[in-house]
């Protein structure tokens, strides 16, 4: 499949709507409007020239093991030489190890064209750079001295290993064990499953982040430490573990998904005893983003994919007659029906790219302000959870869309679409499953704080629908988008009081008001991008088509994706005992 | 993956709910309720024991192309045999020749349990029923007697080659040709794509329907025939056609599905020369309806997997605290939101068990009956559309479920539930697409007689609703579903005069207008259930656990699936504008 990152809706969004460069100057970063351009055009022909033509492959090939090596797909080595020896990886790390240091908002769109580029190829990178937060963070001196530098550039991948059979999102039935030696560091042993990129041909060493048991550690996820454990030890052996098998999987299959075991492996402490959890949780916002980016990348991977085929495809005519009659048939893209489905994905894909963007703002803000930016920090604490399941349902369904689109060749693998779905299929089931996500709304934001933050964000959109109120064609859809604020005030208020009546209730209610909540801050956003385009018009920009374009998306959005809102709005209001009241035994008969 | 068929659902669905056993009678069929019964348990012995036990396999393994011959997966031979030997595979066949004559009421349960097992098998077998309608009904009596009696048995398999490269949807630009004998018979020339079953060795012949063009046919759909050619000639020699190159699919991959190659082979005219669209669409309702019950079947087996796993899976504690303190977690079908799939998925499956059986006592009688039951034969013709493209979007969002319920092992083949998500996606694409069944909804259906029959059908659920007003328990949800039925005659309404207002709201509401439809549908055979329910419960049944799951179910399906009819509600009324305007070449930038 051809991709081509979408560049001017890129720039719409970065510098338009959301101000990056000043976004840069806020946050002490040197970077330009005219650099950062560069950079988003050179990631481009990057992604788009070397990454994604190895992505069809990748899928077929998978990953081998032999023997305790693994080979990745054909070309795979060489572009990740290349990712590492352009700087690619070392984007966002930090600039005392080597790293560039740009914000999240700059750098979102890049990591976005290398999710649409290739999931698989991503996934190797995507862990090292949680895994370099993570020692950046809590490690030690003498392990960041250690690691850092060769994880910041590239040359070290970096995995998370939490996963055990029988701890998965309960992290608290952890069984891997840690024994403290006599020189400070620790014997780690224990099977681990779902590692991705636990081993690769791509670089010498892998720098594997252990969830353990300490021999005197507590119960529960109280009693779990963070340990560091790298497959070539400093003074270059091998370290005892290794890759035991392959999982076979649906998707993401250029991505080894490795069990691993690890026999009296030799590892140091990252942060204090027993702090395993909390050191994992300070990386969870930025790593739920990074898999939410990966759901917005497949999801404009398969637009780009559905919309090349309806515009090449001749099939049947169109409702009113022949629209090319020189032709045997239309191009399907005259067909209502194949609109809807490739409006559907565009609303979606720019849609969650601006909400993708805004929330990087306040990652950014939260990282580099820490305590200065409590705002920010409950802002994208807000936001996380719902960018994570939402972006990733929104990837599954607009890559379902873009299988329907090709028809039955839809189905064939070499068209690529039956593969972007099942490669986003993963997105709602790793980084906390998207139940998880909404649980935490839920339970940790939503509660947490008696919905001030929820309401905090209300009215920062309030404001945006009295700014639109101003331009005339924009009534109706403000109008709309002010009851929904109005509704989503009055029903996250409804659901705190049933969630303290009734602890039930959190479950009961959590993903349908997640994906209430998403629908409509997405239409806030398109609202915004509305009135962007209708003031870009009114000062007779030369590119009318491209605001007429946000128009019109718009406007489909609020009259036929908008109202999903209102079915998960009812099924909230279901509430628990519907959900309760069948005991499991009498599930089937 | 274990399959247990749902003998006791399905007995209150045929029995409780439709009464099969007086409709047998009024098609003066003999088949009493024990001898049903006894197939249904026989037939639940077979598919859960010898041919759910190969799908697994079948889908690692695939099928074979050796030269021009096709190997199915280990096992399906044998099984294909005592398919056969065993009398599974004329169940439904026309008495005159062999078969068994069973109406599609009686059947569909059966069937259904084959698509559970293994669509991959089913799809051979299910292919040759369609053929032997369309050789049954059209056919001379020379074709009936040369050919009938071993597809009906089995001994021979059928298949459909309708689609071409630059044809799928579009029939009328099919460039297949026919040219004449002197004998009597054509020679076929043309190649064919997505052939199901067009090669394969599970028979000694496979008898191809063929569409194809007479060399005076008039162009388009109207100089389309059917021919019948089979693989091997009635004088043993092989016909000159063969399978160039089986597809690489993303799921069935059991099912060989080929390219066709024929090259002048002989053939015989199926019906009247030019008709042959017309030979194909009698029988397009059955095979229609035989995708919809592989949206069931697929929906049922993912709803056992999810919730086989959601009992034993230990993670996580209750909210309310621990259910099972003596081990180290709950089960996890302890949380709300496990049960919110759980529910989906029941309430789904058994809904669309309903509208099946429903749905096959209308195809009966009109089978039966022809133009002594044109009410049936509307009716029929209203539903079909519904039951294809609803069931298999159920199908997929309940695999989908199946694969979010077991988490990241849902990722995982050998588990078998991303296998039914792969398999399940092909059901939305093939015998029209689900858009093209929406189209059909509109354009032949409502718009074909102004709504009479949807009106029809409005007033026989009105009656369900008058009758369960008379139970206490039942008012709230009654009410609510004849609220619904008010909306759905004034949607209905609304839809026919936007439509002949503009034709392009034709495709504009089809897809939403459906699923409207569906999802009230559902409401009000639950509706039935719950009233069936009570009654059974007032009378003090003995199985009064099994009943009282039937009404927390109907409870959980009208609170909180029965409000995504709003939000197709108010897509359709969203209309044609806001998909039309957008000029093609801007969709992108």
């Amino acid at each position: 499949m051809n991709y081509q990152a979408p560049l001017r809706d890129m720039r719409f969004v970065l510098h338009e709507l959301f101000d990056v460069t000043g976004h840069c100057q806020q946050l002490d970063v040197e970077l330009d409007r005219d650099t950062l351009d560069g950079i988003l055009e050179e990631a481009a022909r990057f992604t788009g020239g070397v990454i994604a033509p190895l992505n069809r492959n990748s899928d077929e090939q998978g990953c081998q093991l032999l023997g305790d090596a693994v080979t990745t797909p054909d070309g795979f080595r060489q572009a990740y030489q290349q990712y590492v020896d352009n700087g690619w990886a070392s984007m966002t790390g930090p600039l005392a190890f080597g790293g560039q240091g740009l914000p999240q908002m700059a750098s979102a769109c890049f990591h976005e064209m290398l999710m649409s580029a290739s999931l698989a190829f991503r996934i190797y990178s995507g862990l090292t750079e949680s895994a370099v937060l993570a020692v950046h963070r809590h490690g030690s001196a003498a392990l960041k001295e250690a690691y850092l530098n060769k994880m910041v550039s590239g040359e070290w991948t970096g995995t998370m290993c939490l996963t055990e059979p029988q701890a998965g999102t309960d992290l608290a039935l952890l069984r891997t064990r840690a024994q403290p030696e006599a020189d400070g560091s620790y014997r780690i042993s224990g099977n681990k499953i779902f590692i991705s990129g636990g081993e690769q041909d791509l670089t010498e060493n892998i720098i594997h982040l252990v969830l353990a048991r300490l021999p005197d550690a507590p119960p529960g996820v109280k009693g779990i430490s963070l340990f560091l454990v790298p497959k070539i030890l400093p003074e270059g052996q091998r370290n005892t573990l290794s890759c035991g098998a392959l999982e076979h999987k649906m998707g993401i299959k250029g991505t080894s998904t490795c069990v691993m075991n690890f026999d009296d492996a030799r590892g140091w402490l990252v942060g204090e005893a027993n702090q395993g959890l909390a050191c994992m949780f300070t990386m969870m916002n930025d790593a739920r983003f990074q898999v939410g980016l990966q759901g917005l990348g497949i999801a404009e991977a398969a637009f780009q994919g559905g919309l090349a085929y309806a515009r090449e495809r001749l099939q049947s005519r169109s409702l009113t007659g022949a629209v090319v009659p020189e032709q045997a048939a239309d191009p399907i893209i005259v067909h209502p029906d194949v609109r809807r489905m490739l409006l559907t994905q565009k609303a979606l894909v720019e849609g969650c790219r601006m909400f993708a963007t805004y929330t990087a703002r306040q990652l950014d803000l939260e990282q580099a302000g820490g305590n200065d930016h409590p705002a920010a920090k409950r802002r994208a604490a807000l936001l996380i959870p719902i960018v994570k399941a939402f972006f990733t349902d929104v990837g599954q369904e607009v890559a379902s869309l873009g299988v329907q689109l090709y028809g039955g060749h839809g189905y064939i693998r070499e068209w690529g679409m039956e593969q972007l779905m099942r490669d986003s299929r993963i997105t709602q089931l790793y980084e906390g499953t998207n139940g998880i996500q909404a649980l935490d709304l839920i339970r940790r934001k939503l509660l947490g704080d008696g919905g001030a933050e929820l309401n905090a964000l209300i009215d920062e959109f309030t404001e945006i629908v009295e700014a639109a109120r101003g331009q005339t064609a924009l009534h109706e859809m403000a109008d709309t988008i002010s009851q929904r604020l109005a509704e989503w005030r009055a029903l996250g208020r409804s659901v705190i009081d049933a969630c303290q009546r009734d602890p039930q209730e959190i479950g009961a209610v959590s993903v349908d008001f997640l994906a209430y909540s998403a629908y409509v801050l997405l239409g806030g956003f398109w609202l915004q991008a509305a009135l962007r385009a209708q003031q870009a018009l009114g000062q007779g920009s030369a590119e009318a088509a491209f605001y007429q374009a946000k128009l019109h998306t718009a406007d489909f959005y609020w009259r036929r994706l908008l109202p999903r809102a209102s079915a998960h709005r009812d099924a909230v209001i279901g509430g628990a005992n519907c959900l309760m009241a069948l005991p499991a035994s009498d599930f089937s008969f």
